[in-house]
C-alpha cells in the first residue's frame, strides 16, 4: 500500500477565517489514484513548524503533499522551509521566470520584484506549470519518496494537480507493486441513517472483510463498502452480493445512476428530454443555482421564478390575493399556485416551488421555523408536501432544495405516492 | 498561551467525500476565545491511530477536540478508543438514557438497542448534552488538561460546543494566566492580492511586531493583522496606526462594516432603507441565493427572475428578440435590458443582472468562456460592464455574483465610476 500525507499550511485555516477544501480534493484524488491518504494535517504559517511536520509524515509516508504559502506576500514561507528541510537554496528557475514574463505580457501588467520571486525553487526540485496563476508547484524526489508543494488556491492546485502530479504519482505506482484501496459507493436520498443502519447492519455484521461506512449530507447518505484490492479475487463474489442485498433493502431510495442527487437528476430527466422550472421564496435561488451547477443544466433547466416578497408571489407568478390572506405564504394552497404556475408560465414538463419558514425569526406556533412546503407540478396533477425541518437557516434552505430535487427524482423514478 | 488541538476522524474526510468544515468553525470559535489553535489533524476511523494521535497531541496541548465517530453505526469508534486511551470502561449514562428515550417518545419513534448504545460513555467523562441529536458529546479533565470528543454532524457539534464547552473553556482561561492571540481582520472588495501587497507590504517590512496575513477569496480579501495580546499595550499604538494607513492605501476598496462582503451589503442597505431585485442567467438563482443567505435579508431583497434560457429572458424579462439576435444573451445591451426591467417588474431601488459563459463549454473566439457581463440599474441610469474571468464554471459563477454585489456596493458607498 501506498500511503500519503496531506499538509495544509496557513494560520486562516487553522483560526477557521478559511475552510479548507484542497485537503478534501486531493483525498479524492489520491484515493481514486488507489494511494491510501493516512493523515491531513493542517499547521501554521509557521517555518518550524512545516519542517517538522514533513520531517515525521515522511518517516511513515511515501507521499507527501503541502498546500498553500508559495503566494506572492511575505507571509508565504513555504518554499524556504522546504529548501531548509532538505539543506539546499533557493534558486531561479529560468522555465518559470519565462512563464511569469509572458503571464504578465499577455494581461499588460508591470512585473515587479515581489512577482519574480515566484520563480525561486529550491535547488533539487523541478518546477510544475501553474496554468491558471503565478506561482509554480514544486516537486522534489528523495530517499524514493515523492515531495509535491501546491498553491493554496484551490484552481491553481487543482489545475497543477490535473496536469502534472497524477502523471508523476501514477508512473510512480508502476515501479511498485503493493495493495490498493478500493472503495464502492451506493448513494441513497429521502432516508434517514438509522433506518438504513436498521434496514442492512446485519450484513455489516456478516462480513468482516468489508467495511461499512454511512455518510449522511443534506441531499442524502452515502454508503461505503471499502475492501482492500488483494483480496479481491477472494471477494468478489462476497462484495457482489452484498452490494445487491443492500440495493434491495433501500430499493425506491437509492441513486440509481450511483452519482450524487443533482447529477443523477439531470442525467435522468435529458435521458427523458424533461424541463423544469421553479418557483423559490425561502430558498432564494438555491435550488435554481443547484440545478445550474453542472454543464449541461440549459437542456432540463429552462429558468424560474424567486418569490421572496408577497408582492413578487402575486405580481409575478399571480398568486391570489386570497390564497395569500387565507392560507399564508407558507401553505399547501400557495405551494400548488407556485408550482403550477412556473410551469405554465415557462412551459415546461415540470414545475417545483419552495415556501416555508427558513428562520431563525419568522415562526408561529402552528407553523415554527423549519415548516417548509414544497410543490410539484406537472400537466396532469400539482401537490404540495410539509416538512418541518430544523431551527437552523442554512440547514433548512440546504434541506429544502434537496428534498425538491429527492421527491421529484423519486416520483419519475420509482413512482412513489406523494 | 493556551494551546489547542482539533482532530477529526473519519475516512470520508481522508478521502474527501465529506469536505472538513467542522475543524474551521471549532479554530474560529476557539480563536474567539483566545485559545492558539496550534495543529489540525484529520485520520481514520482506526482505534490504534485515535488513541496514537491524542497522546501526541495531548504532550504539546491543553485542550484537545475530537469531532466524529460518535454515531449509531458501527464505523463509529471514538468512545472506545477514548475509553481505551484512558484505560477506563464505557459505562451507560443515565441522563443520556432519559434524553433518548424521551427524544424518540417526542418523535413518535421506536428506540432501538443501537441508539441506546449512545448513552455509553467512557467512565471517568461527563456528558455533554446534545438537545438537537442523539448522541452527546463527551468531556474528560485529566492531568489539568481538556478533552472533549463530539459528534461530526456540524449542527450537533455546533450545538454542544456552544451550549456547553465554551463555558468549560472560560472557565479554565479564568484559572490560568498567559498570552492570547488577537487578530485584527481588515476587509477589501475588488482588488487582488498583489495590487494590495504594492500598496502596503512597507507597512509589513516597517513593522516586525506586527503578522501580516493576506486571504484571498471569491468576495475579496482579507488583510490579518496579527499580535500577541501580553505586548498590546506597547504596540496599542502601533497597531492603530498600521490598520489607519492600510486603510488610506486601499480607501474605495475597504469594506466599512468590517464584515464579510454579503453582510456589509444587507447592513449598509437597509440602514438606507433600499431594495434589490436580480436578474440571472449564467449564476442560475447564485446571487439570489447570496442575498437570502442572512436573516433580515427581506427587507432588502424583494424577489428576482433565473432566464436560464433565451426564452425566459424573452418571456420574464421582454428582453428584445432584436437584442438577442444583433447582440447575443450575453452582451451588454441583454445586461442592461435585464438590470432595468426586472428593477421596474419589482419595483426596487435597484436592479442587480448577471448573463455570461460559465463553460466549460459555449465560448467563442470573441466571447470567450469567463465573458461575463454585470448590470447596475437605478432610476437614474443603467450600466454594463464586462469581465473576463476564468476558464472553471464554478469560479465563474462565484466571482459573477460577488463581483455584482462588490460593484454596487462600492458605487454606492464610495460612488465609484462604473
Amino acid at each position: 500500500m501506498i500511503n500519503a500525507a496531506i499538509i495544509a499550511i496557513g494560520d486562516e485555516l487553522l483560526i477557521g477565517e478559511t475552510i479548507n477544501t484542497n485537503s478534501a480534493w486531493l483525498g479524492q484524488e489520491l484515493t481514486s489514484l488507489g494511494i491510501n491518504v493516512n493523515s491531513s494535517v493542517t499547521i501554521s504559517d509557521n517555518q518550524e513548524q512545516i519542517i517538522g511536520t514533513i520531517s515525521k509524515l515522511s518517516e511513515i509516508n511515501d507521499i507527501i503533499i503541502t498546500t498553500g504559502g508559495l503566494g506572492p506576500t511575505k507571509d508565504d514561507i513555504t518554499k524556504k522551509a522546504i529548501a531548509s528541510h532538505f539543506g539546499v537554496d533557493l534558486i531561479e528557475d529560468q522555465k518559470t521566470k519565462l512563464h511569469l514574463l509572458n503571464y504578465f505580457k499577455r494581461r499588460g501588467r508591470v512585473i515587479t520584484d515581489i512577482h519574480l520571486e515566484q520563480a525561486l525553487i529550491p535547488s533539487c526540485a523541478v518546477a510544475l506549470d501553474n496554468s491558471v496563476g503565478t506561482a509554480p508547484g514544486i516537486f522534489i524526489k528523495h530517499s524514493n519518496k515523492l515531495y509535491f508543494n501546491l498553491p493554496g488556491v484551490p484552481r491553481e492546485m487543482k489545475s497543477i494537480f490535473q496536469e502534472n502530479i497524477n502523471f508523476i504519482i501514477n508512473d510512480y505506482k508502476s515501479l511498485i507493486t503493493e495493495d490498493f484501496f478500493i472503495y464502492k459507493t451506493i448513494y441513497t436520498t429521502g432516508i434517514v441513517e438509522s433506518e438504513i443502519a436498521k434496514r442492512i447492519s446485519y450484513l455489516d455484521d456478516e462480513n468482516d472483510t468489508i467495511k461499512f461506512a454511512y455518510l449522511p449530507s443534506y441531499s442524502g447518505v452515502r454508503i461505503r463498502l471499502g475492501i482492500l484490492n488483494s483480496e479481491l479475487k477472494i471477494i468478489e463474489n462476497i462484495l457482489a452480493d452484498v452490494e445487491s442485498k443492500v440495493r434491495q433493502h433501500l430499493y425506491s431510495y437509492v441513486i440509481e445512476e450511483e452519482k450524487p442527487l443533482n447529477e443523477a437528476f439531470q442525467e435522468y430527466l435529458i435521458s427523458n428530454r424533461w424541463n423544469i422550472a421553479v418557483a423559490e421564496s425561502c430558498t432564494g435561488g438555491a435550488l435554481g443555482k443547484l440545478l445550474t451547477e453542472l454543464s449541461g443544466s440549459s437542456k432540463i433547466f429552462e429558468g424560474g421564478f424567486i418569490v421572496y416578497s408577497n408582492k413578487a408571489k402575486q405580481e409575478l407568478l399571480n398568486v391570489q390575493k386570497s390564497t395569500l390572506e387565507n392560507f399564508g405564504a407558507v401553505s399547501e394552497q400557495t405551494a400548488m399556485e407556485l408550482a403550477n404556475n412556473c410551469r405554465l408560465k415557462l412551459k415546461t414538463d415540470f414545475g417545483l416551488s419552495i415556501t416555508g419558514i427558513a428562520g431563525p425569526n419568522g415562526g408561529t406556533k402552528e407553523k415554527p421555523v423549519g415548516t417548509v412546503w414544497i410543490g410539484i407540478s406537472d400537466s396532469k396533477e400539482t401537490k404540495a408536501i410539509k416538512f418541518v425541518f430544523l431551527k437552523n437557516r442554512d440547514a433548512n434552505r440546504e434541506l429544502s432544495k434537496f428534498t425538491a430535487l429527492s421527491l421529484l427524482y423519486r416520483k419519475l423514478k420509482y413512482n412513489i405516492e406523494l
